[in-house]
């Protein structure tokens, strides 16, 4: 393990995953000694593969419901980005429990540990599903009243509550941000990821879940990953809420259609219907970014530009297409 | 255990409590059979006692961190009254896992305990201290940010959460009522009670914390009850939020005075200072009651109203005064 950095060591939870691994990658840029802790039930070492041999970087196979397995690196840690948590919103739904263990719980352990070492700062990566079904497009951060339909919201927002109390009871920083639909390298889910997986699997047709017309904004998270070092290093407030997201949104079906065009254009689209794609699912996300924006920071790419960029890769990493 | 009113059988966990011995007693009335299910730590049998010998009435001591002793009790329920929680919120600043087990995590499990049972309404005492410190008063529903200052409530705004996901993932009716101070018969904590408290172990000064001027709407529990079940009866959304409180506020050196007053007003008053009485306090708080006013109800007494009955029904209790 390296020598602190000059801002001081970073932990990252889940900084094996498909945002952590973006993330990582930052935080070493900055010269940051980064302390990762990840379970690999999401994450992959792969992700890490080029980085491993960074004498700054280290890694910690560890699940977060054990802090004994764990709270050692926080020790001297200036910074805790808590970004472990299950991804699959229709899982939690199958098992509420789920969301509860791996979205609230560990995230209380987490804040537990970060508490009794010191740390300055905690950052968490929260969700546009806090909102629920809003009625308000684009949706501020003072929208209100916040009430999550699937499981996997509730965990977001339970953890939430809590960093702004622990915030103000116990004097650490905290960041909250509220993702859009982050995309980029090290995917496993997603909308574009599993309309590549369905036209491996038959290239003739691609199923759509709803009727196409759920729009959303979405964010490479390179770009989130910008925004949040921006914001943790210009808002000092002991709460600080964050929309990050484009500022346009895209539909299901104009994804779809640019999908089967790199896959040559011949699958059938076929719509499952309905206005949502699964229970829990909110059909309609525009984030408003003017409070990120008034800070300085703004995403490099639209919605669209950032499903282009996406697209583009899978199909380089797949050999798919022309 | 007797037969099931017309609208079937009702589970009050705390139904112990100060609030719970009030709803029973309001539940009774309606010819229902009530379940009460409580550990006796906040509540005490006393405030059940003169309603024990009715057959309607059954009283289950168990603790809700475990279901198998009492999920049972759900069985043939067409609604659960949840009250059961830590009522002290610097207990809970002090150890932050008393609100995260005994608020969300048995929240949590009456959940699943509904679900499995198929029980149609879920309803809920939260509390105003889900809208943090806010900047609009009196506060309405749709107030955001939600950001909670105490651990208590961060548990409150948690369970409100997975509330609505249960609601709309599994089909099940929740009501979150957001309360004001409620105040009442069966008190064993709050600022009146203290009061007395105070003055009983000594009558010539009177503490408060802070400089008197935090100023919140308090409605008798009596009311707070009517109020629940007229919104149960009424609203019929998957998710549905209220705020229950009195249209004004009363400062709590208001409420200092007329405590000394009936006292014999000879105590001393000596503010301890500071705009707030404690870590976590949220010194000013006027929930907008509008929405349940448009549905139909009011509360029958104002703040004051309220505080000066609760202050004469503790003198006479106590045998205070003139």
């Amino acid at each position: 393990m390296a020598a602190a950095g000059a801002k001081g060591p970073v932990v990252v939870t889940g900084g094996a995953g498909a945002i952590g691994a973006v993330l990582v990658r930052a935080l070493l840029a900055e010269g940051r000694e980064v302390r990762v802790i990840d379970n690999l039930s999401g994450g992959r070492m792969e992700h890490l593969a080029d980085i491993a041999a960074d004498p700054r970087l280290s890694f910690l196979r560890a699940d977060l419901s054990d802090p004994d397995r764990y709270q050692e690196r926080f020790r001297g840690a200036s910074e805790v980005w808590h970004l472990a948590a299950n991804a699959d919103i229709q899982k939690g739904t199958a098992d509420p429990g789920i969301d509860l263990r791996e979205g609230l719980l560990n995230a209380f352990r987490v804040m537990e540990a970060a508490r009794n070492h010191g740390v300055a700062k905690l950052l968490f990566s929260s969700s546009s599903v806090v909102y629920g079904q809003p009625t308000v497009f684009p949706t501020p951060e003072g929208y209100g009243p916040l009430l999550p339909e699937s499981i996997y919201g509730a965990s977001k927002l339970s953890v939430e509550a809590f960093l702004s109390a622990f915030a103000h009871s116990y004097g650490l920083k905290t960041y909250l941000f509220r993702f859009a639909n982050i995309i980029g390298p090290f995917m496993t889910h997603g909308v574009i990821y599993d309309f590549f997986e369905k036209l491996r699997r038959d290239p003739t047709r691609l199923e759509v879940l709803g009727d196409g017309r759920q729009a959303k904004s979405y964010l490479r998270s390179e770009d989130c990953v910008a925004g949040m070092i921006f914001v943790r290093d210009r808002a000092a407030a002991p709460v600080n809420v964050f929309n990050l997201g484009a500022r346009d949104r895209i539909s299901v079906r104009e994804i779809a259609e640019r999908v089967v065009a790199v896959h040559g254009g011949r699958a059938r689209i076929e719509y499952t219907g309905g206005d949502r794609g699964w229970v829990g699912d909110v059909p309609q996300q525009l984030l408003d970014i003017a409070k990120v924006e008034r800070l300085g920071w703004a995403p490099t790419l639209t919605s669209a530009g950032a499903v282009d960029r996406t697209i583009a890769e899978l199909a380089r990493e797949r050999g798919v297409g022309r």
